[in-house]
């Protein structure tokens, strides 16, 4: 800041602000020996790197690096792109026996949920096991959550499909395969990018209360589709919303239901319900219920295979391919018409799906109190989302259901994901054509026993109660996926959580503040009813930084306050207003435009013969009041510490 | 909030919150008599109806119809929409001699800027004088400033003159014409409504920075184009970006440039800086750049009709309509291919046609410190661009150089806008032929010379200086309009002023405090380098509402500072840290992520073994805190009023 004009003057100033003539105060106030301080000079160029870091490095993610050998270096950051590196070294049996068990756990609980899934996206089953067996795989070596479970998951598997069959609607075609390898392959490219661009913070534009309600809207959307395995209807719609879902189940009714369809899946869906109760009330016996769905496929099929009942209308899954993933490079569209829709799905699945990656690793990060980075894990599901798509697996990501398997069946790291994998793995090796005679029917049963843990109703009851606000979004994003579509709602989300930020960025709070008596404390007269307001004096806080958005209304409602309050003292027979004192300790920031609001709040106070005081102005607002010379105006001597000095400077005596 | 289950548990629990022993208190701490306190209940209905109206009603506009019978709210809601019924009332001679002298004074300085302006907007003079005629006179009926001057302006004249040329290239057809008054409807539309559903914030999202960067912009394009007229040339190229204009003018150079146009536009040019520096330098002489345009068109129409200078190839007006506006009700396109290009070319050129008049009102309303109402003026600018665009005119708004001059000649209430609006009304009728022979060339000096006053070098200094985002955001917006076109500029405006809001969102300032010695007031360590840390606690101070959007980076910042901390304090052999305190003063809301956040905060804490503690919650926030139950899991007397009872409690006896 060397081009400050008349920098000497200001100091000059600076060094004769006081606190006023000691022999007006008494009573408890503070002893007067400090100064509005400036914080150091800084150059342009440290400014600007400093809020470049601090918006994209707030991790200072380099700071390791410092004073290392460049082979130091090359170790570090190989570790730092693979933390298995890092951890890998402390890895002992004690810890794999818990990564054993939680894995086969979460194998067994994650082989039926793959198949089911499968077609929400509507891909043939064994795609979804390629993608329990490629991507764990990778994530293990790249992520740094120890108790993510990684695989389909239903939302993503749901947006998949819808959007999927939106642009091409064969969804039986080979191009629909290869539209869905493409959304993959983009989906890890967008993730990718959030993660080594350090745009990661852009995912918590989504705001908790949105992606409540999404959520819970996703899983009734996926529920009532499951309505047609569970009913045994043949002729579903290909809609999404819960109206076409509803008088395509009604119109069904007519041609009659499957009742054994309906005896099969009711009696599986009550099992898994139960179980699901067991493991709930009992924490210890999670596994119950982890392993309720592998035992509903293993009787169901069973039982499909000695009665026969196919032939009596039970739709079967009939049949998914033996063997492991074959190359895709090849059948991903990198130009042609295709491309762009590919684009565009993969960036909204990527966003989606990384929602719900990010929310379950900081959820288990906090409990077991270990550092998740953001970017870096972003850039774990790019590149397994990337080296998926070009292995025949679709969009992976964390799963809520099975990730909290994993932490309860004690998973120490991401070995439990290498564990599944290789399950999954045996099982496309082996026993994939057993799968023939498993009635769609119970799959239908697993998918709703999921997702209705995805519906969080005591998250909602609370968002109410805090919240008003969060509350509609929820509702908004919820109604807006049930009524229309999983992307509608999404946007309802977003839009919402916008408009929150806006309404913050332009309506800050602006409070009255009042003497709690007997203190030098000053406090918000509303939450302290019996703070008692000053004899001529107004004080204010401002409770934001003050930008151009919001540097008008900050203006206004200060000099609406003023007319209000002098009003309303004058009546009750109280000397007027003479000092407005703005208590500033909240206003971090400054703009030119605020700068300005100031101007012309000190020239509307001039014309009311009140003086303008500021209390407590932090380092980069003082430093802005000098750089603008606006100090100069409203004077150095009515610049103070705190509000209790400018009072006792100011105020009457018997204060 | 009936709905609030343990209500009774909570209230109890803050009976309890004191201020830790008495016993381990000395110094001049606070006498501890105060509690943390709870604002009033509300119910949820006022809860909405007080955020909605404070966002959309910050003025309380129906706080006058209070206690008023039927006839008394009839008449204050004229009163209300036509402020001229009110302020009229007061009106008296003394008044009128400063708005006549002051009305004059702008029309001689309106009716030659007008001609040429029309040039920019590739519309007929007469237009522009039509405007000049009708605008003020719906404006001093129904707007609230009283120092503005309304008419057409440089900066909408050219955004409109390229925007309709996008859409219609043959600027001398019929349609040319009737999309401008098209557009001029929907821009009345676009302020009406936004007045009207009390959207005038929306507005404020266009920074100080943005639209100085975007005048100086477009004051330079501007120029630029009057080259054409200044040097004589004949094909000039149709954009406006001065690469494209550059080489029309050099191209034009072999063929050579018009001596006589120079000749004539230099001195006039040179007449009317010379002038401008005068009324500079000596502000009573500001009349002598207020009516040296009209000078220098009399003297030089005079001069060209006795010379034939037209004949010699300088381009003159040739011809001014006689007569007043004609109804141009049924020219507007309701429909047809035109209407979609009308509504957004309105829609455009009435945002920045408000921005412009609400700059320029705040400004002389805060000289004056009168009330102006933004949105009842942008209701007033509406209604005087629509009945506008039914009488032959195109969009209107605020001139900032008109608006100075009729502040400095004296003008006392709108009534000067009807003087003007009276003589440009003669013009009219009577002396418009006389302006055939007005060359060209004194108009181009008369718009260079105008629009050299919109490039603020002085506020772009200031802008550097005060904060370097807002200087980038400045010059983004001049580059943007200079190299590309009005249009891109005014994007490049907006979307600068959007980043920075969302930089803001997502990362608020956190700090560090510490103890001014020998006070009980803890201040930012950076800006008071003083500021002493206790020893074993961490106080830390967020400065902003805790949302979605930042409550993951406070958490995560926190516990960075901690780590950071915790390794500092041991290498310098002082004890580890057990308390964490956050100051919430400045955090005036939270929502359920901040809930979310500040739990997994704690938990971390547990982990860490140390204890977190709140001091100073907001009504908002301990009313959330209550809600969401985590003042239960925190503990309540872990809440306290000040730091520096949570230090007195906790904190080592030598404090």
């Amino acid at each position: 800041m060397s081009q400050r004009v008349g920098d000497e003057a200001v100091t000059k100033a600076m060094g004769e602000i006081r606190s006023g003539p000691s022999s007006r105060r008494h009573g408890d106030t503070l002893p007067h020996i400090h100064r509005v301080g400036s914080p150091p000079k800084q150059t342009l160029f440290k400014e600007i790197k400093d809020s470049v870091a601090e918006t994209f490095f707030p991790d200072k993610p380099l700071n390791n690096f410092k004073g290392k050998s460049f082979f130091g270096i090359f170790v570090l950051a190989l570790q730092s792109l693979f933390p298995i590196l890092e951890w890998g070294r402390d890895y002992n049996l004690k810890k794999f026996r818990g990564d054993l068990i939680s894995g086969l756990t979460i194998a067994s609980l994650c082989i039926p949920q793959d198949i089911a899934y499968a077609k929400l996206a509507h891909l043939d089953p064994q795609y979804a096991l390629y993608t329990s067996f490629v991507a764990p795989l990778v994530y293990a070596f790249m992520g740094s959550s120890r108790d993510i479970a990684i695989g389909p998951v239903a939302v993503v598997s749901l947006l998949l499909g819808t959007t999927l069959s939106d642009e091409i609607s064969n969804i039986k075609s080979h191009e629909y395969l290869r539209l869905a390898f493409t959304a993959t392959f983009f989906a890890g490219v967008t993730q990718m990018l959030l993660g080594v661009l350090r745009l990661g913070f852009l995912i918590d534009f989504l705001s908790h209360a949105a992606i409540v309600g999404f959520m819970a809207g996703a899983a009734i959307t996926i529920a009532l589709q499951q309505l047609k395995g569970f009913l045994g209807i043949k002729n579903f719609t290909t809609k999404t919303d819960i109206v076409s879902v509803m008088r395509s189940v009604f119109q069904a009714a007519h041609h009659g239901w499957n009742w054994e369809t309906i005896v099969i899946g009711l009696a599986f869906l009550i099992f898994l319900l139960v179980t699901k109760y067991i493991a709930k009330r009992n924490k210890k016996l999670f596994w119950v219920a982890a392993i309720s769905p592998m035992i509903s496929v293993i009787v169901s099929t069973f039982f499909v295979y000695i009665t026969r009942a196919d032939k009596k209308g039970v739709a079967i899954v009939r049949h998914v391919k033996k063997g492991v993933n074959q190359s895709s490079a090849s059948e991903i569209f990198f130009s042609g018409k295709y491309l762009g829709a590919g684009i565009r799905i993969g960036v909204i699945s990527g966003m989606v799906a990384l929602t719900e990656a990010v929310a379950i690793g900081r959820t288990f990060a906090a409990m077991k109190d270990y550092a998740l980075d953001g970017n870096k894990e972003m850039m774990a599901m790019g590149a397994m989302n990337m080296v998926g798509s070009l292995t025949s697996c679709y969009v992976a990501t964390g799963s809520f259901s099975r990730s909290a398997v994993n932490h309860m069946a004690g998973c120490k790291t991401a070995v439990s994901n290498i564990v599944m994998s290789i399950v999954v793995l045996l099982t496309l090796l082996l026993i994939t054509p057993l799968f023939k005679y498993t009635p769609n029917a119970v799959l239908a049963s697993i998918i709703i026993a999921a997702v209705l843990s995805l519906i969080n109703i005591k998250a909602m009851i609370l968002l109410w109660k805090i919240d008003k606000f969060d509350f509609v979004a929820c509702m908004g994003a919820l109604f807006g996926v049930i009524f229309k579509s999983v992307e509608i709602g999404l946007l309802i989300a977003v839009a919402i959580s916008f408009a929150k930020i806006l309404v913050q960025v332009t309506r800050p709070r602006v409070a009255v503040l009042g003497k709690l008596s007997g203190t030098t404390v000053y406090r918000n007269v509303q939450q302290y009813p019996k703070a008692a307001q000053i004899n001529g004096m107004l004080i204010v806080r401002v409770d934001s930084a003050i930008y151009f958005s919001n540097s008008n209304y900050i203006k206004e409602r200060i000099l609406r306050w003023l007319s209000e309050e002098e009003v309303q003292r004058t009546a009750s027979g109280l000397s007027g207003i003479e000092y407005l004192i703005v208590e500033m300790s909240p206003v971090t920031d400054i703009d030119t435009s605020g700068i300005h609001a100031f101007e012309e709040l000190y020239k509307s106070l001039q014309k009311r013969k009140i003086q303008l005081i500021l209390a407590n102005p932090g380092p980069i607002v003082i430093e802005k009041l000098h750089a603008s010379k606006l100090t100069d105006v409203i004077g150095e001597d009515k610049i103070f510490l705190t509000v209790a000095d400018a009072v006792s400077t100011f105020g009457p005596n018997e204060v």
